[in-house]
């Protein structure tokens, strides 16, 4: 892992351990936290749902698994921050961790929906709003306070979101949220919330410090502030490079390009391109999609490409369901927080003469 | 209206006429054609709703004003081939009309939920996709045939799909579908289906050469060809500016530049930034965002900007709800049909010095 801070614990994965397989490894997948992990002991832990509710509820680890449905999902999650190095880049950002292309993991989920648990508690049709509220409390926020999150009523109530205890076959982890966790499949990380204590049924979006100051998208010139900027949720199409390396020696032929692109909500990707920069046309080539873990998963991809010797930028784009594509540059895409770059992936590798 | 084609007729809205309203006049809302209209008698009219459906419909229009609510809809159409002309300036694309920023329209549409029929109908579970037969026939199409389309189910099932025999407040007119068309809000105008007589419940997509030849994403160095690419659905994140026009002459001073702002399906447009190109860090201003007509809907804007005298290229750009916004070149969308070109919407003004 590529550690950017220690207390609190914030990691990227490798390149390569997100290369080599769909579902990363529970050893080598990023963790994005804003406090330390909270010591939640199972036996004493409980999940409240309330707020604009018919019946408020307080529910075991034991309850959830038995008396809802245990589901599964595969799923994506992906930093807000995720590829911020290439618009540091373009101008500095400070006070953010310099991610690349590593704030992101895939992997199987198991626990229950979140619609079931919500139909259980009785939503009232005002509620808007489903706020999330972890046990992990942050010195990072304005007052300091517990991390929390809020998704539209839409997507609270879309089968694919889940409350998990169950990563890749394995409990959740301290770190990824033990005991239980939100999982929002197509939206940013920070919805996910980990530690989860609080389910609120609200009219208005939380205004908990995650929500309404940090992750919402600046404009270029805007400061960061309670309401400014917009609040982020879905992810937007984004795709990157994971082998070879930036700065990699290969030998001159066809180098294997692989990667992974990611669609967002509502969208799957349904193309990515390679191209290399010598090209003055830029000559697009289609990579090869590779398995289809279902909608709301990455998409890995691959592409034997014939490389010129010399130093040579290799750039890949992906397209989605819309029709809509990457910007090419990180530049117009600055903000001061250095959230959703998702220009096109770049790597420059020097290729050795034949 | 700015005429591409007389027979079949196809013309795009002027700048003027978009500027104007947020519903956007009958007299010059754009028409895209690919036969003669038909001749389609009222009385004579039925609506066959059939395929995979427990019981098969035929529906006049009385049946469908008398038996189903009336649903009315604030929507956008949008020609999937909507500012070509930013790609054929990139590069010839032969037999495809040169649409500029006018291939668009904004009404409010009356008729019946498309799920309410199909409801009436029962749409049996294994029916993946909902499909449209107009009564045109195309010589365009290879073989010549009447203009198809479909959509997936869940799109089909949404609420927003109408079949809409009013546009606003007026009885449709022949050029737009009388006397019954689809709306189907988010997505291409392709798939909104005019002259509507068949809707067939079925396990794949339509096979019709609108769908399945035409009306496909293909990759640029791509030729057209049965399921060569990616049949187009949602619309991508997209810009226009309207006014000032594209080779104006405008007074030195603040200048009110004004146009539209499309999101696409599931996505809404949260911000509409626009700059000039003399500045070389591009300072981006924010415009503002005029009447929220629904999520269907595109979203004028305005702003008012200092322009120094001189040739000036006045960009604009629009950011949705994931944090998307457009590419800046219209280059790297190049495709040989020309679809999408979702660039950055340019215009250079010439300011007369003060």
């Amino acid at each position: 892992m590529i550690v950017h801070e220690r207390e609190p614990y914030n990691a990227e994965s490798l390149r390569a351990t997100l290369a080599r397989s769909d579902l990363t490894p529970l050893d080598g997948f990023y963790v994005r936290s804003h406090g330390p992990v909270p010591r939640a002991g199972t036996d004493r832990w409980r999940l409240r749902v309330d707020g604009l509710v018919a019946q408020e509820l307080e529910l075991s680890l034991e309850d959830l698994r038995m008396d809802f449905e245990p589901r599964e999902i595969v799923a994506t999650l992906q930093c807000a921050g995720n590829r911020r190095v290439g618009l540091i880049a373009v101008a500095d950002i400070p006070g953010e961790a310099p991610w690349g292309p590593g704030a992101i993991g895939n992997a199987t989920w198991r626990g229950v929906s979140l619609p079931d648990v919500l139909a259980r508690a009785g939503i009232r049709a005002e509620a808007d709003h489903i706020a999330f509220l972890g046990a992990d409390v942050s010195e990072q926020a304005d007052p300091p306070q517990q991390f929390g999150a809020s998704i539209p009523r839409h997507k609270a109530l879309a089968s694919e979101v889940l409350l998990a205890w169950e990563m890749n076959g394995e409990p959740l982890r301290p770190p990824h949220g033990a005991p239980l966790r939100a999982v929002v499949p197509g939206y940013i990380g920070a919805r996910s919330v980990k530690w989860l204590e609080r389910i609120t049924a609200q009219l208005e979006p939380s205004e908990n410090y995650f929500q309404s100051v940090a992750y919402r998208l600046p404009p270029p010139d805007g400061r960061p502030g309670p309401g400014a900027g917009v609040a982020l949720g879905a992810v937007a199409v984004n795709a990157e490079i994971l082998a070879p390396a930036d700065g990699e020696c290969v030998a001159a032929g066809p180098v294997e390009v692989s990667g992974y692109a990611v669609a967002g909500a509502d969208r799957a990707i349904v193309r990515v391109e390679v191209a290399i920069d010598g090209d003055g046309d830029r000559s697009w080539k289609p990579a090869e999609l590779l398995d289809d873990l279902g909608p709301w998963a990455w998409r890995r991809w691959r592409a034997s490409v014939e490389l010129p010797p010399g130093p040579v930028e290799v750039v890949a784009r992906a397209w989605d369901t819309a029709g809509a594509t990457q910007p090419e540059h990180p530049g117009p895409l600055w903000n001061p927080k250095g959230y959703v770059n998702n220009s096109w992936a770049r790597v420059t590798v020097m290729v050795e003469g034949a």
